[in-house]
């Protein structure tokens, strides 16, 4: 068998929802839901929030990993979501999950690449 | 101040030292060592391996992330390296955290994008 390219979204995506940018625990709750969801197996999870506001967030998953770094000063989340395909065909579970996100953060997307890997 | 865009690396890369793709213990003690080096910040981490073989480690920072996933049998790592500027520069950093990543892992770059972010 060849080696199946999975599905790397790379977003920054702005969003005036300061509270969400701030604190990493609302974000934390719908991750938790919709990974299990889309069937994704969570491997581990860091969640950091920082003074006065904004976190890191990196959720590990046999499908690869989820990030968000956070900058509510600048209205800014950058986000990556990291699926691969190698035992299950992720692409549109990442899809949704990006569009999951930025629907979270009432988002406008300031730039999206997708990348297969 | 104006956000400072940030640097990340996305590689594929090619190592036939398969032991090294089959267990994360050793690029663990690499990247333990070289994370304090380089003055990064460390807030936390995923290592997981998998059975065969192959790992997926997420490092979680106050400067963004660093993730490695592997699959030995296509002699591969995709690797991200992911520093934000927001309190030092650090685009350097990463571009030498990457060539000590292929030097550790011996490895071919199948392809290696830089993203200002």
């Amino acid at each position: 068998m060849n080696y199946q390219p999975g599905l790397h979204i790379i977003a920054e995506i702005s969003s005036s929802q300061k509270h969400l940018l701030e604190r990493s625990a609302a974000v934390k709750a719908l991750l938790d839901t919709q990974v299990i969801k889309h069937g994704l197996s969570k491997l581990g999870e860091v969640y950091h929030d920082f003074e006065p506001g904004g976190f890191t967030a990196v959720i590990c998953l046999s499908e690869s990993h989820i990030s968000l770094h956070t900058w509510p000063e600048y209205e800014r989340v950058n986000l990556d979501i990291y699926l691969s395909n190698y035992q299950r065909y992720n692409d549109d579970t990442g899809r949704q999950l990006f569009d999951e996100l930025v629907a979270f953060f009432g988002a406008g997307i300031i730039s999206c690449q997708q990348i297969k890997r």
